[in-house]
């Protein structure tokens, strides 16, 4: 009996781990809507929303199996999905208290939604709704649902799982290949079939928006790679702790950079740094000391703020920097593992810095170029098969006046600007903390 | 020992799950707050968080006991304050390290303000908030407390509970019937006293706030239903799945009918829709397979959407559409319930498609009658009766004017208008991503 | 084998529990970046967040230490940093199952770091960022780390704690003095410091933004009370039903003498009322009964409002009220605790309004005082300090044109003002319920 109440320790907290999660995507939504224009911010927290509904028909009816299902042939390449069909045959409880497979159903399905929602930020601002309601479905299945079973799913008693796990033994923790680098790399591109927006360096329209997103990422995040220890232990405690650090320097790392490069740390660098370190410990939280944890949180950040210093002179307009933040962070991460992972960390690696054996370099580059080339050249394809079908982007027309008007019939915003409309007595009437007038000195009178 | 450290798991489950509902209030506040105008945004926030300072003070004093102690008479009406006046009784630790009294009068206030909060809805931009504080308790008292004991008390050893869950065996996995057909019908009936807005079709002053704000309360939901299984458990397993599952078609049934009914389908309809799914799994979420749920998604989505597209043609103002969501979503759920819940399911309710027996119909019947009838009347009765005594209603100024203002003596932004105030160093200084000029052919100027 | 099983339900709490308190530094950082004007919303947040990257990096090196260390030579002042500098020596299972070291340490970052982001609310609007990215590390050496390990570490098997915790047996559940008290005092001297802001009664830029925000706040609560349970247990369940009611009744006190004083009661009196409960039942969750905790709330907040009705007339700015709400609110809870702490909490400390032992005065009283003194001083000397070093304040030209655009180039929005850019079309052909067009007789039109 003692294994039960154990399981049902540990699925407390992956049930609570899952909870976290959920709420990315509001927080992704609320990220991205804040770096976009004003009249594109319901487009682009439409499409991260839509990601949801998009995946959770797809998975309930195959897109479990294809993932977790037994490898078809044994080839490591993709699940069976016929035990999984509608996720049917798994109402019943095993007894177990633990964690079961409508859990892992439910958990996944968020897995895959996060990962097609940060490809979404590619294509901001200039993709027509209906054409990504195609694109979604098809990725997913293409592109996601293998590289998913390729990482995730584990060899087992008489079950045969995904390649890059099983026979690279390919270290990725909680996701760099499958989640971050699949969805950097097929972001990008995605924005190079689109092409570049017509007004590239839009500002964005609501910074603070921003931060709370990005705040709330890191929330989900704890969720995200806390669940993937499986149970409340030591292992979690471990991951908790490194990707509370790898946030952390990520942001000294970022602003230093722009410091360095542009003369000023911005709030903005803050936070995108913050989810750079956080998408380089997504791949070793659990093989880093807490001194390594800080580094690689570092390290990641700094090269992705090194590589956006160029954006400008770049021509591909990778919208909302998804392959720098999750693409080239993976990368990173998984860099990090390779030179210093932790032998006494619970993975039990050792980087080649500390003496580890050299082979780990190759099954780590392994797993960079296979994820990546597959992602890309697949997305690429896809995407160009759907614009020659029915067109990807929106016409000029569309994408000058915004999609949210245009595509969606609604616009975000109906607020007064400052000093229009106020109620005169107003200052005179409330608490003086917080309504006094303002004074005239400082603030531009309202012109007309 | 043993079954204390099961429960000690199941403890720690609800623990969390408590949590997440309580971050419901601020994503209430937020997602009606963006909902409407922008004169009126801190008055629909106060209304929606005032609800837990009311709510607190009174379930403390008599709530709890009201709820779940004992029914009067063995009636079944109303359960008997006096063991739970205070709470004072309830400080000794029964030793169990399971979830005690005190944590249940905890989660058992935020059902009810929540309840209360959505009622709020239906009075946005018009009540006088005087009347609200008046209103408030009553409708606790007169309405809430009695359909929340017919529902959520339990018989138990030597203990009677109430009607609706012993004697009519409703089936309501956590509440559509005492928290949203109530709340929705009780926000209908609020309205009509109130009479329509002024200005009733305002548009949302803020749309990314309500997105925000419907994904915070999609985030609670799994608190709220999750805490319903009482535990960590299979059951909690199913629930986290079906709730998931139905919020994510709940979006596409919204939109699918907004896009055929107006040619849409807007990111307003998206969150409403995955809303009004979460109404609708509420009552069912332990009794369906996945395919179930997204079934119970779609459907109660779509029957909302539908029914909105009527809305300009009628006459009452239910302003927030606290009726179609919650009303009809709770009464779409229910339906679904008796026409296709799953033997499988942990609830192990057969729906009528699947050869169940009839008597479902009746008694599912009966929980609407009841609950709808019991919510209409004596809201309308109460809300009558304030009217009367001091006015429910603002003067025509001061709806005008908007609520901020004259009742808060605040207004909600201060923000300066896109164009105006900047400072014309900014765009040369920052990292090129985040604060290139815009061009100027697609952006008004500020104009003079 | 069994307590094990026990010390991992625990855990899984505690690793909610910590996520819940990650989430209010975003939620910090919009509720004092709503109340701030739009040009320094940005850099308030900055500030904010930037906590979390100067906290972990000290924290790793030598900060777990001189918190949790043992006394260096008993004293009781400061731990000793060198069995954990780095945390290297603790990445080694104990086999307990239980909530371990490294889990410690991620967690009294958290607590380290929002300690120190409510100070940043005493600088808001007028410090220079590289005057805080000196002073942040410093104030936590000097005044934050000493005064939580006197009440946080606790004396155990041949291990010798902080004196106020073991010594003066000061009853503080979670922080009351380290915390609140020691971030209001020192925000106040930071303020004196820096003098006042020129635009001293600035107008909250974006209040529901602040509302969110202090929600947010509120859902991080949880954790912070919670997770002192150090499990999931009965005190666990009375601690977060108290926490529940003093933020309740916090926003009925604040509300109810803000109309008395003022006039009206605002909806950031609310949320700031219930924040000012949260502080208030802080040091007193564990001593309380349910009715104990609402006069907590009820008490610590109209005492901040009664303060707070006079600060137009007092000389300092303590920006964003920190002293007030942080230190007067701490304070109130600590006296609450004196008067009328219930027997029968889990505490088990009697008030002497209830008969209790009088020593109680002077213990809490030696609290309060040793505390804001320590906290008071040598904030005010390491400002000084720096002050004349490098410069603590913004030029005035700075300080006019906003931080935002001048420190970080950045500015935080590019929106729109209501009725500028529509699109005729837009209201002919979205769902009537969202965007009928406006009245024409309320809204003032966009003027020329």
């Amino acid at each position: 009996m003692e294994p039960i109440l154990a399981a049902n320790a540990d699925l407390a907290w992956m049930l609570a781990a899952f909870v976290f999660v959920l709420l990315m995507f509001p927080g992704l939504a609320f990220f991205y809507g804040g770096m976009v224009g004003s009249k594109n911010v319901l487009n682009t927290m439409t499409m991260v929303l839509s990601t949801l509904g998009i995946t959770a028909v797809l998975y309930v009816l195959v897109g479990h199996g294809l993932v977790s299902g037994p490898s078809i042939n044994d080839w490591g390449i993709i699940g069976n999905p016929m035990d999984y069909l509608g996720l049917t045959n798994w109402m019943t409880d095993d007894g177990s208290g633990s964690t079961q497979t409508l859990y892992f159903a439910a958990w996944f399905i968020l897995f895959a939604a996060i990962t097609i929602a940060i490809v979404a930020s590619g294509a901001a601002g200039r993709m027509k709704f209906s054409a990504w309601l195609v694109f979604a479905p098809i990725w997913l299945t293409v592109v996601y649902f293998p590289i998913a079973h390729w990482i995730f799913a584990a060899d087992g008693d008489g079950f045969s799982g995904g390649f890059m796990l099983n026979d690279l033994e390919i270290v990725d923790y909680a996701g760099g290949t499958a989640v971050h680098m699949n969805a950097g790399v097929a972001a990008l591109a995605l924005a190079l079939v689109l092409g570049a927006r017509r007004r590239r360096m839009e500002r964005p329209h609501n910074v603070p928006m921003t931060l709370l997103g990005g705040g709330i990422l890191w929330f989900g995040w704890f969720g995200f790679n806390g669940s993937c220890a499986l149970g409340a232990s030591f292992l979690t405690q471990v991951v908790i702790l490194n990707t509370l650090l790898a946030g952390c320097t990520g942001m000294i790392g970022f602003c230093a950079i722009e410091r360095w490069r542009e003369g000023h740390a911005t709030s903005l660098g803050l936070i995108t740094g913050s989810v750079a370190g956080l998408v380089g410990i997504t791949p070793a939280a659990s093989s880093m000391t807490p001194l390594g944890a800080l580094l690689v949180g570092l390290f990641a950040s700094a090269a992705v703020a090194f590589l956006l210093s160029f954006k400008s002179r770049l021509k591909v307009d990778d919208t909302l920097d998804a392959f720098a933040v999750h693409g080239v962070g993976g990368m990173i991460g998984t860099l990090c593992i390779v030179l210093f992972a932790a032998e006494s960390a619970p993975a039990g690696v050792q980087g080649i810095l500390f003496g580890g054996p050299i082979d780990i370099v190759w099954r780590e580059l392994a797993g960079i170029v296979i994820t990546c080339t597959w992602s890309f050249v697949m997305t690429w394809l896809i995407a160009k098969g759907i614009d020659k079908v029915m067109g990807m982007r929106v016409d000029e027309e569309t994408e000058i006046a915004g999609l949210d008007t245009t595509i969606h019939a609604e616009s975000a915003y109906e607020i007064p600007a400052a000093g229009v409309g106020h109620v005169p007595g107003l200052s005179n009437t409330a608490l003086p903390r917080t309504s006094t007038t303002q004074s005239a000195t400082t603030e531009p009178a309202p012109t007309h």
